[in-house]
């Protein structure tokens, strides 16, 4: 899409994105500030490790970061999700980037490599494969971590069980301010994004399937109810199921499903949830597309074991015929609000990184007194944040909460 | 109501009262069943003390209680939430029951004694009163209890803090299958049914207000919302504000909503939240209701001091003129759901029952064996209620769970 | 209820039903002092013959038409939705009042005769009952009438299409400020209020249909969904089908609804949508009630030949055993929002009334100049109605319209 | 954003883009298919000129009209809703069309003229800018007409008003299959992924301003608020302001909505509904954005007035500082659904597409025997539009229709 742009015309256009974003995450702003005040930078001399998604919010992160004295290197958390302007701009203000978007996984693998050589002494990451990576590259040098998604704490986790982890790391993600907003909202909205540009489909009166009904299959179904489709919910969780049938979704397995669905969105975090049995009996025409980090959550193989020359019949459509039926894939069972739109919106993901930066502080100033184990972020930050979020959206709570506050 | 009526059809309306009730709550017939297969009952010669509002759905646990062996004093958890022909039908199914409808709180305690009297090896209560009761009269008789309500385990975790907690107590209010769907769900339909009952006000463009965004405001919140009101949200906790304002609701300070809300509805479990700095400055015609445990969210003392004849418009609906405005005050401050209409739904009231049931068959189990702490509901408990209801609903989770079960 | 309730207690009651109704209706209040203002009161002389429901807000009318200086006789649309109450209350204000709770079939027909020997000169009526007898009994002293709902209308309309209309009725129910808002929300929201205080039945996750999507299907589909409830729709029309879809309810066939529905409500104006061939395949435990001002849109001569002795489990709520199977009929099948609560709320009824209150005024005014058809409510008077409710919601128009303006 | 693409690779690109919207629109092929059973093609010798957004959905009504035997010129509705790869398909295709992706005024008139030269037998247009030209340089040549959208109706209906309209114009907008549902539906959907792709903005608990309430507005309203937006709606007509009011909206005036608004969104086909008075008072930040036909809502003099040189952030954002004030304008105030995503989703096309493909048969076969008129969509076409798109839809009616049918 960018092919003929020149370098200087993509990086001033990352540049306007890069201030576009910044205008919609004044809470990163006002930390940047309260957290500049002293003489002293907090991260002065620290060197940070990022493998993130390289979008504009991303951008407002890394240029609040080098604000407070950081170095950092940045690699990307999916070869299709990186976004060439932004690339651009960050590479004019001297960030080391290893990135480009469509790169080979070889080439994807080569960038975190970059980014280990950097020598980081914290790491962040989105999904874990860069901990994993530095794990097996491990040269005792990197202090700390943080981490963004539910898939990559939930290894990061199994890793620490079997005592393997070697270094502490916070779970972004489980602050209450994250997965709260970032992953019900901000999924919700950006995964309702992703599906109409790549298709336009009409959504009202469509039967849509939402498998599983955690945060993000709260959010997605909600938003997806809001614009007139449908909603089936299908769970293992017996607790959960309950939850989405309270909520006035027809809740039911994925094979009764299969008879009338229009389109499947998988929300699950787990492998082959739309298998060969589920396939061969949906209807012609179906839509198959997937919001959960991975994209094994619909079995690819078996798409292209039925059918090895899939027409692309719009960017981030693939028609598959399988026994002269048609079935779309989205974004090739990529994550759809980050591939086929611009992931979440720069106000949600405000708090995300809000948490992340001051993690981050949090974390620089901790790197030799905490052990080697997956931390929640500290309550008296995620508190802090949400207080920053009401404030930057103009809302006052019932009682002031003028405590003194430090990290 | 029934002044006229006699004892006999009082009975008998109360016997279809109970049917009906119980043809809503297939999930107690269920555990019942499952747990009188062996010969022994789990019950046999334990003697319960249980508090709560005597409701048909109450009925409908008592009578699986006896069923399985259990014998039984009982006491109202309210005074004005008693259903005399409950009442009836339950004393002639020969339940030693101590209740009277608009019973002074000189009786209410006296009834409360009885039961204690009674000599419980487990006590159940909704609000704790019955607890603090024992506590305050404790003869090292009672081995266990149970409770309903979230100001119930407050309470209850105060007195453990200080190392006053006589007996260990399962705080039913905490399991996941209670709280997600009575607090929420249950009471956010019997409140908007009791806000019609009480005053047949049009909700569509109304502003209401809802104070406190827990699990009851978050159900109160969106039910009102789907009949078409317009919803304005209050708190003092910053997280909690943040997923208000997320869901699309005005969150703002009391003072500002007190300028242009038609109903103010509280939802905190906190002590005068709607006090005479408000009162002052509302509306012509504003209508006040409250929706937690206790009567002390609206400042009484404050309204009766301005007006000290209000006049009652309708059963529920008092009129205070205070400085020639009209403040219509439901229910006495008092629980609008159970005061104004008839509690919870028996579908919701059988989610929190089943955890009763199976909590007291658990303590009775282990009647000698736990420590005198306020415990939550065992998962495998939790876990199993949402099985059995999910069967009750007629609703199939995407792989079954066959797993062998026991408490 | 209200046996031994002795008659000045209950005319109290009354008083202060109508004052609360009052309260709620500001716009009625309003046009009487905007036509009182001139000396000459605007119905002076003129005799009013009206059958409406007798509640609380048929009362305000009253009392505003008297205020205008009508004289005016009175029975009631159906014997079972009589409030006592405001029979009194209305009485002790020297109203003709003709009507009694419960009242026989032949009571009813009786009390419509001695309305119409009061010799009105003009006539209103809810569902045309009236209409028809005067036309039977037609003494060319009627100069006018109203009428109410869709269903009477519609047979105006058919007595006009043969000629056999004998005076000109204006059909308030045509009106964009009745049916915009009574038909639907006022309907939606009372017929809530009637199924949960009839059943206290759970809603959220219930599968409901609702059979006719017209405006009060529209209303009740909207708001049992606001409610938590899964809707399925079932029309004729194929438009309104498409509209329902595209609204995110399930269409289909009343046979495909009848192997999932837990609740049926009929909204159709038509007859026996609901028989033998759907009832034969329900659930056991099936709940069926009627929005319908009629009573013939459930089968009940089948309901009751497959059971003569049907159990009356609550008030309104009647269980039939077919075939082994629990049938619950709501409301003896009688329309469920008047007959299992209180009708239409006051805010919506004031403007169905204020159209009743500026037709009737109109008409005065013109008695000999009108042909014998069915008008429209003059858009004037229409659009006067809306600005009289704005002003008494407080809202504000984008412009003001100072048009002065008569009827 | 495709200067370096090729035109053979550009007509493949708009040959799937065809197919892929043709596979959403059954209804079109299934009426092509009807309509070609006898021998005779309804409109072989028929020359028709088009003046529609050449999109993908266009393009199917093209190819259907091609199929049923009609000869055709097209040119574009709008410079800046030209999609190029369907203008490369459709030239591939032998049709006749006129049209590049940002034109000037001088060469859109110019391709109008165009298709005026051509000598069509029936014009459809879309906003009436074609049917004008053809008035002026009329030649008796053309027999009738179709009309697309409400405001080339309205223009429409003042030139017959004058005596002035030359030929027959159904006008399309008006039949119920089209308002209902492109005007509420497709215009809601579309201006949601309008405003989400232009700006990525976080759309839950942000306050957005519908200005107008007919049916664009409705649609745009209620697909906000489901995506979790809080609503304001401004309205100058009394009884939609009450309606609006009655779904739960806040409705003021514009002055009152600047103070806390964040986005504006128009949909009253007038001019200036935001101008001076307004821009001078709103928030830092705020987003402006027009849904209707044509870009007079906001007043771009003033705008452009405050600041020459408006800084373009991202394609279709443009930022104008106005007093040290942001203020971001959206698609340069063109309608956001066809500017900023693709209009109207096939589906909903496929509904008005419909009632264009068979008025334009209905007008072939009538063209001498109507007069100089605006014609409603005859009902049995509407009717009939509506059946087929319950089939494509595979939804069953209550009862079937088995009407026989023809035009």
């Amino acid at each position: 899409m960018t092919g003929s742009s020149s370098r200087p015309r993509l990086a001033l256009q990352g540049e306007k994105s890069y201030e576009w974003a910044k205008s919609r995450m004044k809470i990163i702003d006002r930390i940047v500030k309260d957290f500049s005040r002293p003489k002293a930078l907090p991260l002065e001399g620290i060197r940070l490790g990022i493998c993130l998604h390289i979008t504009k919010e991303t951008s407002v992160l890394v240029m609040a970061l080098k604000a407070l004295g950081a170095e950092l290197a940045l690699c990307s958390a999916n070869p299709l999700s990186i976004q060439n302007d932004i690339v651009c701009f960050l590479k004019n203000q001297e960030v080391q980037l290893f990135a480009t978007r469509g790169e080979s996984y070889k080439q994807y693998n080569e960038c975190m490599l970059k980014v280990i050589r950097f020598r980081p002494d914290i790491v962040t990451d989105d999904g874990a494969e860069l901990h994993f990576m530095v794990h097996r590259f491990w040269d005792n040098k990197i202090g700390a971590g943080t981490e963004e998604t539910t898939s990559g704490v939930t290894r990061l986790k199994e890793l620490e069980s079997k005592g393997h982890l070697k270094y502490p790391v916070i779970a972004v993600n489980n602050a209450q301010t994250k997965y709260l907003f970032d992953n019900r909202h901000g999924t919700g909205q950006s995964t309702v994004d992703g599906l109409m540009r790549t298709t336009s489909v009409f959504l009202p009166g469509k039967h849509i399937v939402v498998c599983g009904y955690g945060w993000v299959g709260k959010g997605v179904a909600s938003r997806l109810r809001g614009m007139g489709a449908i909603i089936t919910v299908t769970e293992i969780d017996p607790i959960r199921a309950l939850e989405a049938h309270m909520e006035g979704y027809e809740v039911c397995t994925m094979i009764s499903a299969c008879s009338y669905a229009d389109i499947f969105i998988t929300c699950t975090g787990a492998n082959k949830i739309i298998g060969k049995e589920h396939i061969d009996i949906m209807k012609d025409g179906v839509i198959l597309c997937n919001a959960g980090h991975f994209d094994f959550e619909i079995d690819l193989d078996y798409l292209k074991s039925q059918d090895q020359a899939p027409k692309e019949i719009r960017p981030n459509i693939q028609l598959f015929s399988i026994n002269g039926k048609r079935v779309y894939l989205l974004a090739s069972g990529r994550v759809i609000n980050l591939v086929g739109a611009e992931g979440h919106p720069p106000e949600v993901m405000a708090l995300s990184f809000a948490n992340q930066l001051m993690s981050i502080i949090y974390l620089a100033k901790k790197l030799d007194s905490l052990e080697s184990r997956v931390y929640d972020v500290p309550a008296h930050i995620d508190r802090r944040v949400s207080e920053y979020a009401l404030n930057a959206f103009g809302i006052n709570l019932e009682y002031s909460t003028d405590r003194s506050f430090s990290i």
